[in-house]
């Protein structure tokens, strides 16, 4: 590995931030031409909480928590910690000590492809965590690793300074050359799903109103009567 | 696959979904001779919530929710929407636009062996879903499949108006031809139950009341003082 | 298997255990030299709830819960039921009556690796547990199996009569020799982390606390400036 | 549980089984419209073998064999033993001895969504397995089951009598009314196969012979030189 | 963690490995009374390999192969190296260079509940492993760990001095004291087997050699016509 | 998802790969400072094959493999397709008329991220695969995606023109502005591999070779003999 840690990376536009923040992590993914899903795997620790902050990344050894260290005095403001190691694990990486530290400097919570405990600490402090596990397993500050550098976190590539925004859905990141055209996209999808809800809300139909029934025609999806359906003997 | 949407399939009686809501999806379970359970896999967004209802079932290709949309428009009132894909998924299929249009119809909520999204709006609004995943990950509308055929979740076969119940063990499905006897099982298990509650309540053991006794004497199970343990050497 | 049911185990002193409740997992944990942790595949099906207390161990056949009725007559006064099973199994092996009973004891709550069901009703009844899986599906009462001998769950081994401490960061065993041990140095520890969390709240670093900036320097980490790190070629 | 033995089900016609025995897995499951494969979860102990068969099928308790013995009494020439249990098992369920048994009554092998275990004397005895694990661990014969009703295997139904076709890319089943079809849609494919790969063998385009050209601008994909793409600032 | 080195510890009788060799894992495991198996998740990288001897445990922090280093000294004649780590990990902790030097020592083979690479070369020179994964990824040398303490793989104990028995079925687990029992119940199982394999060879069947008839009666368990299933209802 | 074909990407130089093509997965991953690898998910369907090339890569929708169609047209001589999906799969995406089609462009073989099928047919026409799963079930041609753009696998982020290098122990993909490091690092590794090789072969031990006596005293790692351990009480 590299062993290297890189001060002062360029982050995104905080109004960027700010202006995402507004919306849920599926509608940016959404206004994102589906991308930047980090996926199924890293789950919150609490409940109805969504955060939007500039990503400080850290690469460590399995087992091994040294560069998180390193990595505190990296933040500022705004940002959140963005967590990985060079192989799986679901050691208990990081609690309330941390938090307690990256607090001080404005930190606004954690996203990490391992274990965190302190659990209930964590949300006692109101310190927001999305992980792949929680565990009390401690680890060891040993092994170098790094800091600021590109990390993949759920398959997604999160280099510093991007935008990470999480909520109860998962985490999504966001370019940080492309965050004023996120924003922008963000604010049309929302538009129109508030356009859609209240169509819905109303008996409206995705089928008429996305023009689905011609797919379902073109596809050679037919209807059929239950009746038809047992006659034509394909229900066992 | 077939792509056919089969309209208006016969369903359960509204009266025996109404009285399977009165039992537990475990209390059902073990009364239909321990059947029907849709396994650990499928797990509620929500806590304390207890629905039942008749499936209208949904076929989707992976990635894909075009037939969710087709499924919409074929639900009534006491419905339970039951989505799964023909290959493993966890993409978020399904979100609270879906939710606003079921809950128009009268749907009751929805189980997918998929991904679901927007839980906190979802959980908001007082939709109750049970899934396999939670994931931003959208989907396409491209790809032909099924409503209202019969479709596997967690290794069980749910066909449309079948009885499905659901609450925090998880999913139980009630073939449609069974849910009166089931209902009549269900009443007798849980009076059962509360008798064996009270026992247990004022120091009353399973050995004795279900004749384990003879049970453990008759496979050999031999009862050991700890010394006895220790002198036999089989302690480590 | 054995199919024994040894009787009277020596039990952890009740003054450690009740010291030993006072710490978190974690804590525990990292005092002991972080050993005795069960993993990340334990988890508790209620929030914000810690319970210490000595084991009664249970090994059952899978989909099989006889043993777990003839370990409920092995219980006393500040127990914790334990139980595995011979092969991997998500089968919900417990439910509210067998915590109806366990009550009655003075048990204080189960760690299970296998299933669970009633949960609902086990929160409402304030029953701790922690599991491997929830799922209604129920099991026979058939198969030989042993009570209070040592088990594995979560790759460790927990005797009869050994300390389990169980939190929202998962559980961990105490051996019943080692209590006193534990107990002043988890004392130590939460002393020491007490020093350290005033220490961060105020902005101090790790990197300075631990010593760790000489552990980067001899490990060969460097720190670069983003422009140096971008003029080296390594950013992508 | 049921806990039923039907006899002699109706099997599907031993020449469509000879005839599909004459293509791959993964062709007649794209004859068949895509539908019938029971997933990636089954893999066989063995390189090279393909086998067709009618399925005998037996539903047991986890940790238990009893049914199988039950089942060997119900095969006959031709049949090939389809296994699964009411919950998830990796027990080695079935040996050589078995193995030895159904040979004499002319089974063809095995598919079981479980364990299995002698694998090296099944091999050099020649009897083709295809499981979801290989372990020792053994199992009791407590428990009730059933034999001859349709069960579930990687997400598919198989019904007593139904084509079970297995090679090195997993298991597929063919329901029995299904099979002439089956055979003629096979055939068909099996030719077009030949024409596409006699074309790609001389340089041949999926993208000219599927007409995929046309989809690619549909769908708005469009072709960018190295140069473009970089200049476009989309390169990271 | 300890960070201990056992030398010496004591270990089976030779000439009971030996006659343990001319058995089965899956014959043990059985004799056994069904106890010691490592489970489905340890394989074997070779085909057809069957192995005995007496276990030097290591038990390495992730990431980190310095204990395996230390162990090899430890080693003797007719030993196993048993590897785990104190956290799951699938990193390539162990090669060919390894292999030559535990060769040198007439070590028989390695059973490491983590990863192993250079497997081509490691077959080539005939050294059998059993891992829980294969993967190219290495390992570092910085943190303390144990050798010849007692170690858990798969839910299983094993301790320095037990007899490890492994084969294309998995692995197995001896306690050193009572491997004279093994030997003796392995022969008196494995002529039980030769009976039933002669008898299964000529149409004998588990239903009347084990006396499985009545269990089905006295299950409930009870034989219907297909015919009779029909009319019944019961079929879908 | 972006939907964009690049054309004509740079690639790694053809005498760096032949180079590379003369050492194995893990001794390269070690020699670049252990990076690169793609983990143990990626597994081969052949046994005993090493290819080195170039990548072309392929982000697909999963079920869909429109766009390995369109992948096919931008290979050329050396090259290696990296096929992966937006979201997990184990669809089999990949068959022989694929392989036949890159056989005519001089493609050295396949790594994917999802499913493949037709395997005996690709081990007997000698086209090699590295895959996450083997699976039957067939898939559309329905959405966009791209080609040649960065592609995660296995947590490792590959770009167009990249080495990809693959032998029995998985997957590393090396960048292609390194790869002359690379070589001269492998080469170096590789003699120094073969120097400790001959030490071991006669005796050496890694304990002296690495000068890790020392870091186990400085970790603390003390040295007991079995009966002092004993004789300490840590003995279970």
């Amino acid at each position: 590995m590299s062993g290297v840690i890189v001060t002062s990376p360029p982050r995104a536009r905080a109004e960027d931030v700010r202006a995402l923040l507004g919306h849920g992590v599926a509608t940016v993914h959404e206004a994102m031409g589906r991308t930047g899903s980090l996926g199924p795997g890293l789950r919150p620790i609490q409940q109805d909480t969504r955060i939007a902050g500039t990503a400080v990344t850290v690469l460590c050894w399995p087992g091994d928590n040294l560069m998180i260290h390193a990595a505190v005095e990296q933040c500022a403001e705004g940002d959140i910690l963005v967590v990985t190691t060079t192989s799986p694990s679901t050691d208990g990486m990081f609690g309330e000590l941390f938090a307690t530290a990256l607090r001080y400097r404005g930190v606004r919570g954690l996203v990490i492809d391992a274990g965190v405990r302190d659990t209930a600490e964590l949300r006692a402090m109101g310190f927001p965590v999305w992980s792949a596990a929680v565990c009390a397993q401690g680890t060891v500050k040993a092994t170098a690793g790094s800091v600021n550098v590109p990390v993949v976190l759920g398959g997604q590539c999160v280099r510093p300074g991007d935008v990470v925004l999480a909520d109860d859905d998962g985490v999504l990141c966001v370019p940080r050359e492309r965050t004023g055209e996120a924003v922008r996209a963000a604010e049309a999808r929302t538009a129109k799903e508030a356009a859609a809800r209240a169509a819905f809300a109303e008996g409206g139909l995705g089928l008429d109103r996305y023009g689905l029934r011609e797919t379902l025609v073109r596809l050679g999806v037919r209807y059929e009567s239950y009746e038809e359906h047992v006659r034509n003997g394909t229900v066992r």
